[in-house]
């Protein structure tokens, strides 16, 4: 029997990420054993009832204890105190990972609370649906989908090929980049096209009754696809908006500005401007068909 | 044999509403005789080719004689030259309609411009997908879909009910509504959400080399929902904004209070506010599902 490439897998946070590397490394066998950690106990019982672990551990410093490899899959404004709770536990050689969709403020909570020894590599799967919760997991959610892993200046090689080869044995394709470009990718690709489907649905959620039900009638001509994004878990994106603000502030300056300039264009009856903006939507959404993204 | 509803309808633009009325109309029985009309002969060869009419007529004022429905489907900026053309050779008791996504411009460009005797029913079919030309059509496309019609006061009833009936036996389901009312509904519902998409592409396309090429690796993340609504037809949606822009603006307006209400507490980390935001887009996904328009 080949050996597996980790003995002990521990997951700290069991929603719609960890549970789906739960599933996808024990389908993968990535791990001879795999310990969930949850805060709560609804959760863990959840885990138990899916048999999504091979324990259920209520305490983070327990869980990480004997692990090789610990991932961080909570939202990423509880980094720090989990982290703070763990690190004694930690013991050299062991890598730690995380999942979160901002990089600099990963690096900021966590890094700094590590014994000497212990190999911390970022990383940031971007996949995800609109459900949350241990049971929404699947062990096909990284499939052909990017992880991003952003490893400091002075991280081990080794440490970081092996989350690598951990993250291609579940499917996923890995990059690497550097965190302060990551979030600044990040904030334009997935967390400003978050703010803003958010936003719309509270533009909508504030007119009066009666246009309002209309809003839901006829929500098929193109707000319904900004609906579909707005429904993502709360504690999750309020704070990578929190933690990722400089980067977000900045790319929503730049789109305030191309949206002004286009209520101007409507304003004053400019065709050729509006023309020229669609055709460029037009032409990103032909790109991505050819990326096969789309 | 029972009779047809209608004898001849014409067609004014054969993208894809018109094409899909011509498919749909056809396949339910609806009239004796279709005939389209289109403004290129590159079109009018598709129409033969797809065997869409049954009979492809380059000139608008001669595809409506005899016609006892006409139905505009150009994009609403050409409406006002097409009337003008056509308005001559409608006979009296004709019932003239129109599919486009903005009802005031479209009673201002058309009625003034008919002969007496002519019954003028506004609507607008509230489907669609982000294909384009008559390629792009498909009997189906109306399905349990809304089509809102904006009568007049002085419109003839019998003519409504009429149109009404066209559609329905389309698969179509059918409201009334004012048409300054429409406007604003479908401001927010859909002109709003394609306006802030193809801004968003736009902010993203300014990006960059190197950035906009990670906005298409990594588009699964979010950016992608809104390329899709971005794929839209230009002409179509410049049309569009130019002749909704009163409520178009305004909801813009109000988009754009929220969308800076939500900056300032991202910068000041009002967690309570964002939570909340993204609490209300959550209810709204929720009553779209309820409704089944998800």
């Amino acid at each position: 029997m080949t050996e597996r490439p980790f003995r002990r897998l521990a997951l700290i946070g069991v929603g719609l990420i960890g549970s789906s590397i739960a599933r996808a490394a024990r389908a993968a066998g990535l791990a001879d054993e795999i310990v969930a950690n949850a805060r709560t106990e609804t959760t863990l019982a959840k885990v138990r009832a899916l048999e999504l672990a091979d324990r259920a551990e209520p305490d983070p410093a327990r869980a990480v204890e004997g692990a090789d490899l610990v991932i961080l899959c909570t939202p990423v404004g509880a980094l720090a105190e989990v982290a703070a709770r763990i690190a004694p536990c930690l013991a050299a050689g062991t890598i730690l990972s995380d999942v979160g969709s901002t990089k600099q403020s990963v690096i900021r909570d966590v890094e700094p609370l590590l014994p000497q020894g212990v190999h911390f590599v970022p990383a940031h799967p971007v996949a995800g649906t609109e459900f949350s919760g241990p049971e929404a997991g699947f062990a096909e959610l990284f499939q052909g989908r990017w992880t991003i892993l952003t490893p400091l200046a002075g991280t081990d090689e080794t440490a970081t090929a092996r989350v690598e080869r951990f993250w291609r044995a579940m499917g996923a394709m890995t990059a690497r980049m550097e965190p302060g470009h990551h979030d600044r990718v990040l904030a334009i690709v997935s967390h400003l096209p978050h703010l803003i489907a958010f936003t719309i649905c509270n533009t909508a959620d504030h007119l009066e009754q009666q246009a309002k039900e209309q809003v839901l009638d006829y929500a098929a001509s193109g707000f319904r696809d900004f609906t579909r994004i707005a429904a993502s878990d709360p504690t999750m994106w309020r704070d990578v908006f929190l933690n990722n603000r400089e980067a977000l502030l900045e790319m929503l300056a730049r789109f305030n500005e191309d949206v002004q300039a286009m209520a101007r264009a409507v304003r004053w009856g400019d065709a050729g401007y509006i023309e020229d903006s669609i055709a460029r939507g037009r032409r990103i959404r032909q790109a991505l068909i050819e990326k096969k993204q789309a």
